[in-house]
């Protein structure tokens, strides 16, 4: 079954909209659980790596009623090397045995053979990542090897167009001579680069990341790429707010799944939540769910059946 | 010493400018390689990574008497997870122990501290790797994290501006209101990004990737980045040739690197080559050697004094 569809099944058995980020750092991580790990491993990068995948399980545990879908940051696992590499994978192992599909955010380039060998990684007919994001600076000719791998092994790629962060804009904005800026010329590029992959429910495979964070720019994104689910990051800790991610939807009440990292998992740290980091997680989870549910319905007629 | 400064003293140390991309691939490795690693392993991943890491070191090996610097591939490591992983961590600390330096390709790229945790793991302090290519289309948020590893540990980026493959101007090519490029305008970018990081030769730790298959905009991108090192791709199997690479350095013969991977590690497979990979290795790396000194020669005063 084509990925959206997979993702809007999930997205309608949850009644959710959210992706939780999986981002550990080792310095936010709860002392109970890093202690345990440096017992068994002493102070190591396995340590590390043991306190990071008890960290994500429970986590999971969590907030799997809640979410269709979670999304680990490689960044963080590449720091620890091989082993954190270990970690990764075992997260993802875990997500999916506990039915949560699975965005890896690794931005991977290249062409060719070489975005072959990423797509191979993340995207092949054996791999348990469902869904992977995907920088475009290249064209098409780093962006197809991905898309191949999607058809055949019905997963997903979300291509950054529009990012959450301040200097987006940098490159994202320049003005074209015909008017378009650089990030709407992108836009007609993913809706094409989709056309051949649109699963029943009438999003393709082909996705793209815009950010909680730039809401005016999102309201023209979604009426250029009409076939492209959003991925939005930005919610929470980056500033935006329900309000700011209503336009990423369509009028069907779907097509965008909303990213919190920090805001969840290290809602524990937080004033006013629970010392416990499962019980603030799953609150974390349950507002921000409702706080977007709630928004929708105001513009769209969504109705979980 | 500045990374551009320890790249000069290396390059002229060998009299060339040429880099060698690590790009394993298991069905291009010399049978007896790969026999042995099945003997050892059994047809399992444990045996591609050794196969990896064998094949890797007869290369380096082979060349390191005349390149400067290798550019191992990250896709074609982490297509084996983590064993794959572990095979480049052993690749790059081969290399480092023959004298080499060595250029990470793995073009990542994020913001804030997802950034600064990639650049922990490429260009930390205690990261053998000397540089890594990064992708810009986050603009500034998503360079700066690296150039603050550049600055404190002697390390280099390489930043994409314009990319060898075919569909590289989707994008980059992108005519804007003034009448620059997006790929001119990222180039201004990157020559301010580099001000703060100038070595001893002139040169900035903030390199950018240039390819041989655009020497028409290289000659314009190397007026505009006058202290940014290249990193150049495309010679060779991609279709570039050293007349296509002059007008990637500078007039004092230096200011790149020339990258070729098939055309060198898999030289073995070449008609009229030896069947020796490594001696067939050696010869195309000491043919592109005096291909390029020879056409820089024609234009500038390089005497490798």
């Amino acid at each position: 079954m084509n990925f959206t569809d997979r993702l809007i099944a999930k997205v309608k058995e949850k009644k959710s909209h959210v992706c939780v980020g999986l981002d550990p750092r080792l310095d936010r991580i709860p002392d109970k659980i890093r202690e345990e790990a440096i017992k068994k491993y002493g102070e190591t990068k396995e340590a590390v790596v043991d306190a990071f995948l008890t960290f994500n399980q429970g986590i999971i545990d969590a907030v799997k009623d809640d979410v269709a879908i979670i999304k680990p940051q490689m960044a963080f696992y590449e720091k620890y090397g091989y082993q954190g590499i270990k970690a990764f994978e075992k997260t993802v192992a875990y997500a999916k045995k506990q039915g949560l599909l699975v965005i890896t955010d690794a931005k991977r380039n290249d062409i060719g053979s070489t975005a072959k060998a990423y797509a191979d990684s993340y995207l092949g007919s054996s791999s348990k990542s469902d869904s992977l994001t995907v920088t475009p600076y290249l064209g098409s000719d780093g962006i197809k090897p991905f898309i191949t791998h999607c058809q055949a092994n019905d997963k997903g790629v979300f291509i950054l167009v529009k990012t959450s962060n301040p200097s987006a804009g940098e490159l994202q904005d320049l003005e074209l001579k015909d008017g378009d800026r650089v990030y709407e010329k992108l836009a007609r590029l993913v809706e094409d680069w989709g056309m051949d992959s649109i699963g029943d429910k009438g999003y393709s495979s082909v996705g793209a990341v815009i950010g909680a964070t730039y809401p005016q720019e999102a309201r023209k994104l979604r009426k250029i790429m009409k076939h492209n689910y959003f991925l939005v990051p930005g919610y929470g800790a980056q500033g935006g707010g329900a309000k700011d991610v209503v336009p990423c939807f369509n009028q069907d009440g779907l097509g965008a799944v909303v990213n919190s990292s920090r805001g969840i998992i290290f809602a524990y740290q937080q004033e006013d939540c629970s010392n416990d980091y499962q019980q603030a997680a799953k609150k974390a989870v349950l507002d921000m769910k409702e706080d977007i549910n709630t928004a929708l319905q105001e513009v769209n007629k969504l109705t979980w059946e």
